[in-house]
């Protein structure tokens, strides 16, 4: 039976603070998606006898032992070696992973160094976890201590290197292993717009706990929310399928994509799909709009540009705001970003622009305009709408909940939903 | 003696993996900078014979443990009842904190709910740590168990209340209490446009290894470089100078700042002190520079805006580039860049502006312009310099670092380094 897991992260750079620890994070979140019970994070230093006393403490604790870093090919990379003498084994070289590494370092047009050969070594009686992004492959095997047997596995700290291999070979074995015979389906959706309770109140009346476990995760500015099914294999998906479809047909408004994509991953997939080209006017946001928007490949294809004008000189010389508007109503103020909105599609020839104006703060407030005001505007050829906003909280949650919010009209614009009109502005 | 430390993270939402626990790595960060060596962290959920076990564990190991998280109003948070029955002690209330929390919630106008009364709540022995930011203070007390005493430090798990009751009063307190009249001065340096390895070069020779703890921390794109010097209160200090001016010396040109300062704060600061004006016109970082120059609050001092031209038209039509250019040369080309600076500072008015231009990837690089191929120009009204660099890396790597070299460029310009011409590109 696997029920209760341990994560065991190893390494100096991580006892004294040079790298966050975001293994952890990834493996916590993997494992409480397969309903895996994580009883303990242990993190230790590159020192034998604390690897040691980790490695025994996890095994008394854990069915399963998921163990990143330690396996590289340099003398402070013990963790084999920990294992082995535990488990009062030899170390065994695998002449397949030699020939994986020669591979490796032949497509970089290196020699290999002799020290990796180290990283080819694995104590008699484990099962060799292939590693195809780079040369530490990982292992898995059983060891009993004190009368307890624990499932150790093993792999590299790099995450690029250590993800696939939890999701392609870890996971899978772990389901296959747990020895029982229920499977898990999960759907994960993410959502903007609603706050996490106005979410759960939502969600809390149509799924019932012995349904299904469903839990939110706010990664700010979007809260997914990841429905767990519990069941047999041939039908756990299909009911994993008809409770997303219930949560759907309650919230589908706020729902923007389903897994781990981004708002603009589906503002790009939807301008792509409808042909349609994009602008942007900036001010308070600085350019985060544009460089979200960027950080999707391919995004030449709708993207053309963004005027970020944070002067009221380069809103008129630049976009074309008029002065008479600067003057009555300011540069923060719904006239201004339509007019900024209008002067990008103008000046770039797009068939859709956002603009933003707003006092992100600290400075800047004023009894009218308090830190937190932001104006956002769209428009299009068939299209113009105005919103004022109240944000509230530092000059960097301004910023991306104001990127956030006009990502957001995009998307909406794109699928023919009502723009400025969401739960959050309704709150 | 003070010389253990462990680290205890406490709460469900780190064992399902919901949040990423910086706590930990600020600690680890900490510690390490006044030289206590942590022997381990250990994180468990909000279960009772959980916690109790981790602080059972912790307390065999360390020192000293500096626990965060589980002292919040709700039931879950388990903290305080766990370290007193541990301690086979009673809970008192301490009416100082009851008066802090009342004054706390008088200021935002609200009642305060009678379950924040448990926050005042403290085991018997314990010294309050005040916490000026929120309402559950923090506390310190001595536990033998098993014949070791161990320190135990308890603290909120919010970072923003956490890490002032750290540098404000925990440090102190070890370094008052570790048990030797050894005190510790660090200098920290952050650097840009030498790789870790030329860095460690430069100053291996400088500083012996009796002398100080040098250590590096890449936290990408900039890396920072650590001395800390151990010795006697009234020399420590002196010594510290003296080595820092010793580093200085060597590679001044590649820090551009003392301390946690990020590059666009220090080229804010250069700008506002030699009244300079700043334009930027961006291709292939996308809005990236403009977002992390208006990351700075008061940015509009200097900032006037930023022309994110991601199509040729845009080029042409926003900044002025010329047809012929972008014919023969293409976008991605030193001609095309310069033109870009000089457009934006055209229509801004700038008196400085920088242009980046380039083949981020995965896909668009050709043989003659690889991805990763970005040229990047300077333009004022005494110089105007451009470069062709060949980065390696993903999209987000490569707008990550064209935006550090652009925003290095303005630095230098504005203290009257060499442009273009760092170590990086040297190399």
């Amino acid at each position: 039976m696997i029920q209760k897991a341990v994560v065991l992260s190893t390494g100096d750079e991580i006892t004294t603070g040079k790298v966050v620890d975001t293994n952890a994070n990834y493996l916590s979140d993997k494992l409480a998606e397969i309903g895996i019970d994580l009883v303990a994070v242990i993190t230790v230093g590159d020192v034998p006898d604390r690897l040691e006393w980790a490695w025994r403490t996890a095994i008394g604790l854990g069915d399963v032992v998921i163990s990143t870093g330690g396996i590289g090919p340099t003398a402070d990379d013990l963790t084999t070696e920990t294992v082995a003498r535990l488990a009062g084994v030899k170390l065994w070289r695998d002449e397949a992973s030699v020939e994986q590494m020669k591979r490796l370092f032949a497509s970089f047009s290196r020699p290999m160094p002799e020290n990796n050969l180290k990283q080819a070594m694995f104590p008699e009686g484990a099962e060799v976890i292939v590693n195809p992004l780079g040369t530490a492959p990982g292992f898995r095997m059983p060891l009993t201590l004190d009368g307890h047997t624990s499932n150790l596995i093993v792999m590299p700290g790099v995450p690029r290197e250590m993800k696939p291999m939890m999701e392609n070979s870890v996971i899978p074995w772990i389901n296959a292993n747990r020895g029982t015979d229920k499977v898990y389906a999960v759907r994960t959706f993410q959502t903007f717009g609603m706050s996490e309770s106005a979410l759960d109140e939502a969600v809390i009346g149509l799924i019932k706990p012995e349904e299904a476990k469903v839990s939110f995760r706010a990664s700010f500015p979007q809260i997914s929310i990841r429905i767990r099914v519990e069941g047999q294999p041939g039908e756990v998906e299909r009911r994993a399928d008809e409770l997303a479809k219930r949560v759907l047909g309650k919230i589908s408004e706020f729902v923007y994509a389903e897994g781990e994509t981004t708002m603009e991953d589906v503002v790009g997939e939807l301008f792509v799909e409808k042909n349609l080209t994009l602008a942007v006017a900036e001010s308070c946001t600085g350019g985060l709009i544009g460089h979200r928007i960027t950080n999707v490949p391919g995004c030449s294809r709708y993207f053309l540009g963004d005027l970020v004008t944070y002067s009221n000189d380069a809103k008129g010389g630049v976009l074309g705001v008029s002065a008479k508007t600067l003057e009555t109503h300011g540069a923060v103020s719904e006239e201004c970003v339509a007019e900024m909105a209008a002067g990008a599609r103008k000046r770039t020839g797009a068939s859709v622009a956002v603009a933003t104006s707003g006092i992100a703060g600290p400075d800047g407030g004023t009894p009218d305009k308090p830190v937190g005001t932001v104006c956002i505007a769209l428009s299009s050829n068939d299209q113009s709408v105005t919103r004022r906003y109240q944000f509230r909280g530092t000059r960097d949650w301004v910023k991306l909940i104001t990127s956030q919010v006009a990502l957001d009209w995009l998307r909406r614009y794109a699928i023919g939903l009502p723009i400025g009109d969401s739960a959050l502005f309704r709150r």
